[in-house]
């Protein structure tokens, strides 16, 4: 199987890695930054091109992993090559390959990367999504060789399991940032609130987030909630968060 | 060692079966709820009183786990016993023991806690302060048994720390409480997500959060944005938090 990826952030970074580790060769890398290109092409023993009009046009499959913008830029730009088309957004309906192949789909895995964090790509959930039985089948494949657990999920479900994403990864990081800048700025070190953190992310395996809920908001500990604004003065972002976050776990426990 | 435990609610059963786990016996649970006291006291083969007056005299320490207004209301209500009188509170100063009693100090285990949750003693960093030497090493001793991370840590900097646990931990179950919402009126469980929330938790280990941020916010991916706040239209109080986050994290990362 021959395949060619566009994009070198982190998601193709990790998806390209995996998929070599799995046999698959990566055939060519395409990235508008040459730079960026020659980067992940060398970790993927790839050829690389800057210019999508240079791209490779036997490969078996073609993975999409770039912004919203810059894929819908892309299909614009060139005939797709024969082939099946993939992207690999969480938000992009496969629809949006309508009209500029036949064969095309969606392999979403539903995990956070970055560059050079590495991952285990075995106990990512991979979400599928074709144009029809033949891709289903070729991706079916690929998903269960990259992890255990392969889904099969159309654009709709896949929007809302990525909103959903946005809370337990993105934002939650956020919280951890804001905790860790409350923590240096008070000469204590990030390390400490580390068993916290993890205990937080662990207790939800056994038990549902809504009843793992604890602290000065869930209690009402109105006087804890004020030293805490207090400390917050010359941080007006993390105290309109603290506000609105202490506000709402107070009203979704409020006894009626 | 004479141990009085006085509260019945979660860190008070934690705490309370740490020590008896390390060979320190608990003489008598307080309550003001008579059926709290007896089932805690059960689980530690204590006495158990609901009346503080009651209070048993002789012990060498006495444990509050309580919240702030119960502690106040406690120390107004009895003349304080002889020993060694210890809160467990991130954001209740030691001073409120002042003029109560000579002998006095907090120890604050930096953990979340439910009741039927059990927890790993030895991993959670314990917060010691002490009114005199004497209460110190005795506080350091109970520390040193409990876990494998004791630090002294005066009552102003332990606020800032109660505070930064209050983002890592209560507001990120939050967070997890609103993806396991979207999750379960999308006919998702929770268990799809949760590969995510481990990986998440777990970064931060290697990476500055700062640095570990991904997400639409942090690229500006205003369609991807956009498509989210539609999704939450009948859910205000998530819609307000995913503005407020998105915007936040957007402005921290915006390049100069």
């Amino acid at each position: 199987m021959e395949v060619v990826l566009i994009g070198s952030g982190s998601v193709a970074t990790h998806l390209g890695l995996a998929l070599q580790a799995r046999g698959i060769a990566i055939h060519q890398v395409y990235s508008r930054n040459i730079t960026n290109a020659e980067i992940l092409s060398k970790k993927l023993n790839a050829s690389f091109i800057s210019d999508i009009s240079d791209i490779y046009m036997d490969a078996d499959i073609y993975f999409y992993a770039l912004t919203d913008n810059a894929f819908k830029s892309i299909l614009k730009k060139i005939k797709l090559p024969n082939g099946i088309h993939v992207h690999t957004a969480g938000c992009i309906p496969m629809t949006e390959f309508e009209g500029f192949s036949s064969k095309y789909g969606v392999l979403y895995p539903l995990q956070t990367f970055s560059i050079n964090k590495m991952v285990d790509f075995s106990q990512i959930p991979i979400c599928i999504e074709a144009s029809n039985l033949e891709v289903q089948k070729k991706l079916f494949e690929i998903g269960n060789l990259l992890s255990n657990k392969t889904y099969l999920i159309n654009s709709d479900q896949r929007k809302k399991l990525h909103l959903a994403a946005v809370f337990a990864c993105n934002f939650t990081n956020y919280m951890y940032d804001i905790a860790s800048t409350i923590l240096e700025d008070s000469g204590f070190s990030f390390e400490i609130i580390q068993p916290l953190i993890a205990e937080t992310a662990e207790k939800i395996k056994t038990m549902n987030p809504y009843e793992a809920q604890t602290g000065p908001a869930v209690r009402m500990d109105e006087k804890t909630i004020s030293k805490h604004l207090l400390l917050l003065n010359k941080k007006p972002d993390f105290k309109k968060t603290y506000r609105l976050l202490t506000k709402n776990i107070y009203k979704r426990h409020k006894k009626q």
